[in-house]
């Protein structure tokens, strides 16, 4: 998060509003031509800011007409403390290439350019995939070694324990993939589906609360991922039933349909869980108040994984007498 | 992709060279109030661009003066044809806001405002998630659940097939599985593990193409996966290797160093690879002309899920006579 303040300028110009045009111009005229602004901010004698001049409109005004008749005065100004991203959702959608930044007295305290903070809001936004599996928003290739170290060891140790939940899982269906050995060749199957599903309802719900900054969209979009996730989970539950069912034909293991079925179920299951974490994590992330990129995709893998391959294993152990 | 002239606008004030500041001031005086502009653009008789002029040059200019003589003659102007990305990389930390667009021959076709070109950015920037796993650039929570699903269907059925692949691996040594049933316990833990490192490897080349806009840097960044992977590989490697031991000798298993010593290779090895295969995939659909972003996900999780899983089961197949 950067704030304003670390970005803002002095204001170049400064009038009075009782100044003349004539005043603004040669007050113009003494700056150094190389350097860049785009409005003359108007304060009264207390600093506080009442308007901004247009150079067109000095152009325009005779020579004799006072500053606070030419002046905007319905303008667009930040506030001190905001960060870059607030900032820009406030001028969304304006074409104004400089704002007066104020302090809540409303006392100007410098002026920010909008390429600025385009500039710095390009670079977080380029750093969100990143931000998702543990690497540092300024990390590119030409970060030190060490430094990548650092920003990137801990997130996969935090992994590791939750691989190992997932792990855990598994393992404690030992005696069931024992007894049927092809579940095994179904977990990444199963885990594959369901990881990419949340993924996408994952990137999905980021983009809107990245795009409309609220929550509100929330039962909308848990409404959407039910529909799409009972979809998606027929779809693919059909043909990974299907495969299993050959599969098991061939090898000539015991309960083919019994399989089918259990794979079958454990996909839409496992894709509608998928579905709603992918939508619930990031909300639930940013409700704590935490950023929801950072720290959702490790969470969304822990839960897509476990419900997969639980569900597929349970489902199996439950009917373990239809298949040995 | 927008193109450059999807969002170029007429030029408001187009004046000649020979024209007068007073000429100038007046045709100004001539728009009406609300038609935002920020540079007069001066083209010769064919309509060829041969400068802008700054207000400020105008207001301090004798009246009589030419714009010749008062216009800027070193300008930035944007080619038509250039995407919005490409145009942003041109006037990178400028703070202009708004550019001239040229056809090829010169002359001048329209203008376009800083901020609409950074609008546009943002929005593909904030969908470079979802796009690496199948979500249209467009999409968010309001989109209809149909276009939803013309969307992210046929990604689901593309990753069923690479899913089956790694699947497929497992299969292919039920017979070990069957006889050291732990590993199967394992496979979501090195699967998740060489995933995670994976994704932040793509994730910090993803990044780096984004801001510099070219793929010199792609030696470095193997060379820097490289010493990551081993130094990475070898931390996981120990930890998932103690625990692996620790638990076979809970159950008794037969052979908990050799399991200890394959988990350990087996991760080095994956973590390593993954890390390579996260420079290399966005580095090679780049070359190839594709979007880096799109589809890196998917072939990178296949990959992933392969070597991780593929290396311990065959290393553990080898290593059988000790383990039974």
């Amino acid at each position: 998060m950067t704030a304003i303040q670390d970005i803002m300028q002095e204001p170049v110009l400064v009038l009075a509003p009782g100044d003349t045009v004539a005043q603004a111009i040669s007050a113009i005229r003494a700056i150094p031509r190389n350097r860049l602004f785009t409005y003359p901010m108007v304060v009264d004698k207390k600093g506080r800011l009442m308007g901004l001049c247009v150079m067109r409109d000095l152009i325009l005004a005779d020579d004799k007409a006072r500053i606070a008749d030419v002046m905007l005065t319905k303008i667009v100004s930040l506030q001190k403390g905001l960060d870059v991203h607030e900032a820009l959702s406030r001028i969304k959608g304006r074409e104004i290439p400089e704002y007066p930044v104020c302090a809540r007295n409303g006392k100007l305290r410098g002026v920010v350019r909008a390429a600025k903070l385009h500039e710095i809001e390009e670079a977080r936004l380029t750093a969100t995939p990143g931000r998702m599996v543990g690497v540092d928003e300024g990390e590119t290739v030409a970060t030190p070694f060490v430094a990548s170290v650092r920003s990137r060891l801990p997130w996969l140790m935090i992994n590791l324990v939750t691989a190992f939940a997932a792990g855990l899982v598994v393992g404690n269906y030992q005696d069931t993939i024992d007894r049927v050995v092809l579940l095994a060749a179904f977990l990444p199957v199963l885990a594959g589906q369901s990881g990419n599903t949340g993924a996408q309802a994952l990137a999905i719900t980021l983009r809107t609360l990245e795009r409309t900054g609220t929550t509100d969209f929330y039962s909308i979009a848990l409404w959407k991922e039910i529909r799409l996730g009972i979809l998606h989970g027929i779809v693919t539950g059909i043909l990974v039933g299907l495969v299993i069912y050959v599969v098991a034909m061939i090898q000539g293991d015991k309960g083919p349909l019994v399989l089918a079925f259990i794979v079958f179920v454990a996909t839409i299951l496992s894709v509608l869980v998928s579905g709603l974490s992918g939508a619930s994590v990031p909300i639930a992330l940013k409700k704590l108040g935490a950023d929801p990129a950072t720290a959702s995709s490790i969470i969304l893998t822990t839960v897509t994984d476990i419900v997969s391959m639980g569900s597929m294993l349970m489902l199996a152990s439950m009917l373990i007498r239809y298949l040995t």
